[in-house]
């Protein structure tokens, strides 16, 4: 489990504008899981950051001052601006931010990374048909709350998997998922699983890992469809990640396990920011955030993933 | 372990053939690893056998009698025949043998469910694309031998993975696998693929399961697929199947795994069969078997699968 320990904040001078560069304001930052698999030096599906360097990750700003062709002063943009409260960075590396679309915090949420990853890890490598039943694990955080509620449109059963009577209650009561389930609370996930879902799980997102997925691979039905997008129950973990090989019921239910990252659908991103936005301004699909104010409380947003304080997309207003 | 224990021979009499039936001296009777999955109550891809009933088990035959109009006595057929030195069959779940194209055998191997088996398992599932890295467990059964020989012909690297040093030199000095592995006589299987796949696995088509499993799936590479056939190291298994999850491979290589049951390719045997024969009679697929003399030694011939006794295809000459 990493601590502020392993972090440390520093005033510097930022470099001069070179041509094509802007300088840009940090308005809102991003905190992901993700970035845990970064912070080690083990085989992943990003390249480690590297020690005193500027921790990396997507934010929203407001262009300050430009020498490029594409942006001006007083733009929205949203880019890999790191954990900064300014940064200067190639204009070519930052996107426009329509803010008459959807507040600006979408872009990196609902209408960002995180909905191109709910949207693409269901749609694309589950094929989820209407009436089949969906698992969702870490169901309240960014992604798996979008995952839910696309399944819903796509006229699936949804149950959710979280760690709170609240998240459970929200998912369930807001979200319109059909069943949710507290691991925390719940003695037997197998059994609680098998209850809800007494057809089998046709299609499983995996944000998790660990015992949580054990419990589902238990009950998957024929044909079953398992796209794994995250393992955050591993991350901090310091012991081998050993459970019930996934290879027999695999096999004994013909069923497909896929991992990816989002970056693998990059071409694909026009195609799936339409489709999200059409279903947010429709009002079938709701962006919820957890804000924390000030940008000396982005390692505490970050550390928050790991015990779930966060309910959907954690951003840090700077 | 099944023993002898578990099997009984009667003598009993056929009952009197009905229209559209035909009357079967059995010749040739296949026993496979997955009848081993029948012999338990345990959910599995195949319904269990009965206890008292026959065993069930393809084989090929000679007609004796027949009251269909598509069979007629001499022909020699294959289909479900079960452990029996004659059977009554319908008419219509029996298939002629075209014996002028290959000897009757590989109706039951190569030509047959054996070889569709490995064909869609690695073709379809799998998809390899020339210099990609191949790697088959079971690689000297039935299944395992024709996976090596179909990759070898697509332009794949080709490393197997087998049981005795017999079989490792019959895999490279005779089918043309670049490499083989005895994982029984390897001290560090993850370090004996890493050095026979220095650029990782790309395909992994797996008849085994259990540790070697593992050792594959911690040397995979980035989009690498995997297809479960079989997992005969588990069959007999008394306590849980566990291990490292295959889930953080699975993500960190955004890898895809893949069980099925080759039924599910019914429609397209057609395909399979013809593409399988081509290659025969270019004498670019060889088929291998190991044939037992005497219906009285088809438990043997069983028994000897989960030890691994047969190179290739385990038949028994009724």
């Amino acid at each position: 489990m990493p601590t502020h320990a392993n972090f440390r904040t520093e005033t510097t001078q930022l470099p001069p504008l070179q041509q094509g560069e802007a300088l840009v304001k940090t308005t809102y930052l991003s905190v992901d899981p993700y970035m845990r698999g970064r912070m080690s030096e083990a085989k992943s599906y990003v390249p480690p950051y590297q020690i005193d360097a500027v921790m990396g990750g997507g934010a929203v700003g407001e262009v300050l001052e430009s020498k490029s062709d594409t942006l001006k002063p007083g733009d929205t943009v949203v880019g890999e601006l790191g954990w900064q409260t300014h940064a200067v960075v190639s204009a070519d590396r930052l996107h426009k931010v329509n803010t008459d679309l959807a507040p600006v915090t979408t872009a990196l949420g609902l209408l960002g990374i995180t909905g191109l990853t709910a949207y693409f890890g269901l749609v694309d490598i589950c094929d989820p048909k209407p009436n089949e039943t969906v698992v969702v694990s870490g169901a309240a955080g960014a992604v798996g709350m979008v995952v839910g509620q696309i399944a819903k449109i796509l006229g699936c059963t949804v149950i959710g998997i979280a760690g709170s009577d609240e998240k459970v209650a929200y998912l369930q009561d807001e979200l319109g998922f059909d069943h949710a389930i507290n691991y925390k609370t719940t003695e037997n996930m197998y059994k609680a699983i098998k209850q809800a879902c007494p057809g089998g799980v046709d299609v499983y997102f995996d944000n998790v890992g660990g015992t949580i997925s054990d419990a589902v691979l238990g009950n998957i039905s024929d044909g079953a469809r398992i796209s794994i997008c995250g393992q955050i129950a591993l991350y901090n973990l310091t012991q081998a990640d050993v459970g019930p090989r996934a290879q027999t019921p695999i096999l004994i239910h013909r069923a497909m396990m896929k991992g990816f990252i989002i970056m693998d659908y990059a071409q694909r991103f026009p195609e799936g920011v339409k489709q999200l936005a059409k279903w947010y301004g429709e009002g079938r699909l709701k962006s919820e955030e957890t804000v924390v104010d000030g940008f000396d409380k982005t390692v505490d947003a970050f550390l928050g993933l790991f015990t779930g304080a966060n309910l959907g997309k954690q951003l840090v207003r700077v």
